[in-house]
């Protein structure tokens, strides 16, 4: 199999040796010119067999629209894009939508395993009819983990679900990394009782019921930097998680820890809050509470 | 009625005044000989008349255990105290059954008002005995605002209902002013929208279903400042809130709001959040994102 | 003045009453034959005088479309419509968007108050140019409170900054009465402690921090059924607490009480829980913990 | 080496067996006479040689305060208790100083792992000294899981540290539960997106970011009833997270996930909310929003 993949950025170039370690041919472009294969995208498209097969790995929003047009205007009627970014799954939507009248087939590809995936392999979601998903599994063979094909890949349902289930996927994430980071602080500061807190993390790796692989990857940091000294904690975001809170809204789903999550995020980036400069300023009024000057 | 009162600061001196407007006198006294009428707690009981009542009003904790340990070592037998500070219910249990064998009566009583006390008068909430409460009832009559006894005075229960009660409200206190917080914040960070912030929240006075005191007073104090440019967002919390959350859990009953206003205010007070380190060293350690660096 | 007011339901029909008592001519419309005084929206148009002023106060949503494009079919250059209900404040910006050429001058109002409007006045927030709302300004002079008009009005900013403001307010309000909510409920769960909560609750009324209109409904509510036995523990929510909610993630506002508060709404209509059926389901696979049996 | 073990219910019974697997001897003790193998916990004592090692395996609280109680009384100087129940660190602190004067040293031991500890081994977090740490470490190395010693147990502090690392890992153990369910109710109510709800979760054990052992048991409950129909949502808990609550309170650190966690337990198990009654009669108090009546 010969297919394209566009954006060789640090996913999407991870994404491409794993591919061809595992048999999968594959021609890349990427706007960077110092690390394309071809010169164009319509470069890209000459270079692939019929019908053609292009995976999207480029940042989620302008970028995906604008490949996914430009790449929707080079193919032909039975070619296939699968789109493995970071998009919301109405993006999907709108994008199979705008490839129907031409003929060329979409399918939505969560991916999950960061940095990871090279080496173990990625955990896939996708939306799509069953015959471009058939017709793509060896695609997804070559990317999943070793082991049974259900435990690291799954067919969620049609164009969408891979980038919905995707979406959950991170909100969950999100609420994990908060519950485990909520636990070493409070180890943390009370390191009077509990003196070896680094070693505490390490030993919950096995036989717990906290057993997992972000544990793991706790515990890697930690043993690197004890007291995460070198680190600012200052946590950005990159969508789903806000997605899923507006999911969850919609459909009247209650959802606080991974609210919590995400507030926990946009209060770690205030250099000041508003909010409880609000507060404070209550206190001074009826309470006469001393205030800490702004300074 | 002659009582005395220990403890005259802000709110110890805020409620002497207010009594003695009232017709109460009172003799005070002081760990601070600059602002103490007599020499010695031994001296102030031999001031009153028998049987006497001392309204205590100093910190929590050590400091009203040991009053009221040296003041229940100068009572005598029909002596009443009413312990006004901000102390848990619990403690109130302790101070009545070590008086209890000497004859000596004690009231628990919540405050709530803060400075604008002394003008608007105090809200109050009480615990102890129908005959503790009847008798010193003048003084309550004295403290309370005017208007029905009803609408802001309660004799709630036994001895230490009127410290849960006060505890309950500084609970639901905090809720509310984290509430008006966020409103404030979201309001602030869209002024592109709503182009008249303090305008908005002043108009917000009359009519609508948000009116309070609390909102009042945020009205004003944005009167005065309004970006809270001259105040720090650092916000400590005086026990109560605590509390409420720890009786909750005890008790089984959610409470989601109390906890969120109590968990701002810890955020408040930190330079750095270690749970944030830890979740930033994670995303780093799975996804390859850029950590800020500490520095 | 002589004005249209296009939904006599609820706050429709006793904003009508409050704006005659307080001299402004209204001319009725609703799509219900029985409450109606004219037969059509055109008919409406042909009964005001000109330039026109109409008041839309009917449910958000489609209802509130359909009304705007009839009456704008109908209404001429110069004529002002005036956006009452409780609609997203995107919704005004297609709304002006879509009159502007016709010349029609558009002001989106955010109206609190409830059924007290009549009696109390309403809080007003509107958004639209200088000289519109200063030509409605007899109409908002009737309807809001008593008293200085900054108190119970505020013209906000242009189109949509009313209905941001009320958004806002609501997202506030949700919260505030889940905190009341809390402290009541253990309050109640310890009325072993503070025997009278009912009483502790009215005492809150005068001098404490926590004094409001909503505590005084609260005190209503609960001296017409201190149990609350004939009320059932579910509660709708009417959108504009889920869009404070969207608003402040698209924002990076951390919101936790007020997502706190729609969630608990969430829960509240819930027969069951997927979440806690899936929590005791992994319970009893690790720890052979009991678990309730659906039955 | 040959131990005591009191309290053969399913933790203790398992532990035992997996103890005698390893090579250690171990004479079990159990209030049922149905299950002991001597007929007193003196008897337990005679049975073992000196200095003896008993281990406590019983409910924590009254019942684990009288074992030991009961079992000081029959040890001997140099002889050592290992308390391996559910109990608040603070116990330890008093049991150690109980025992302390008559020379019974004290370690204290979290243990993880459920019922499936019998087969892969269980987590264990001790406090205690160096010394009894060393005598014992034939018994912890065979409970705890095959691997490297230090990714199944830690020596995490003096005696209390034990469980005080096992009470924070229950305290995330139930916010990473409350994030899977929370992130399962959305995809359940989405099932018209995400067709295959237990494929997806089944798809996330190998190669994503939120693969875990506790994922690995949802998929096996989901295989077993994929929509928990035979559960309800009615969910215990067992004191640890409550306690992980009060600490965190205790120590100013913000713990919003695993308070939400707490707090949706507590939802479960009620009936009827008193909180989202008093919101429902708010309601009805200023809108005239119709309530479902109780009943």
């Amino acid at each position: 199999m010969h297919i394209g993949l566009i954006g060789l950025g640090r996913m999407g170039g991870n994404m491409t040796t794993r591919l061809r370690e595992h048999g999968i041919e594959v021609t890349g472009y990427d706007a960077n010119p110092a690390v394309t294969e071809v010169a164009s995208i319509p470069d890209l498209v000459a270079a692939l067999p019929t019908p053609r097969i292009v995976w999207v790995m480029v940042p989620a929003g302008k970028i995906t629209d604008d490949v996914i047009s430009d790449l929707g205007a080079s193919l032909e009627d039975g070619d296939l894009i699968i789109e493995g970014g970071n998009s919301r799954y109405t993006e999907d939507l709108k994008h199979a939508g705008e490839l129907a009248p031409k003929g060329v087939d979409y399918i939505d590809a969560g991916v999950s395993g960061g940095i990871w995936g090279h080496e173990n392999g990625y955990g896939l979601m996708v939306g799509g009819s069953k015959e471009s998903v058939e017709r793509a599994m060896p695609i997804f063979d070559a990317l999943r983990p070793d082991g049974p094909r259900d435990e690291g890949f799954v067919h969620a349902g049609e164009v969408g679900a891979g980038h919905y289930a995707k979406m959950v996927h991170n909100g969950i994430e999100y609420a994990l990394m908060q519950a485990y980071a909520e636990g070493y602080e409070l180890l943390d500061k009370r390191d009077d009782i509990v003196k070896d807190v680094t070693g505490t993390f390490k030993a919950w790796q096995r036989g717990t019921v906290v057993r997992s692989w972000l544990l793991e990857l706790l515990v890697r940091a930690m043993e690197q930097d004890p007291e995460f000294e070198k680190i600012d904690g200052y946590v950005d975001d990159s969508g789903e998680g806000r997605w899923t809170i507006e999911e969850a809204i919609e459909n009247g789903v209650p959802v606080p820890t991974i609210s919590a999550s995400i507030f926990a995020r946009f209060v770690s980036r205030q250099d000041e809050s508003p909010a409880m400069k609000a507060v404070a300023a209550l206190r001074q009024q009826f309470g006469g509470h001393a205030v800490k000057s702004a300074g």
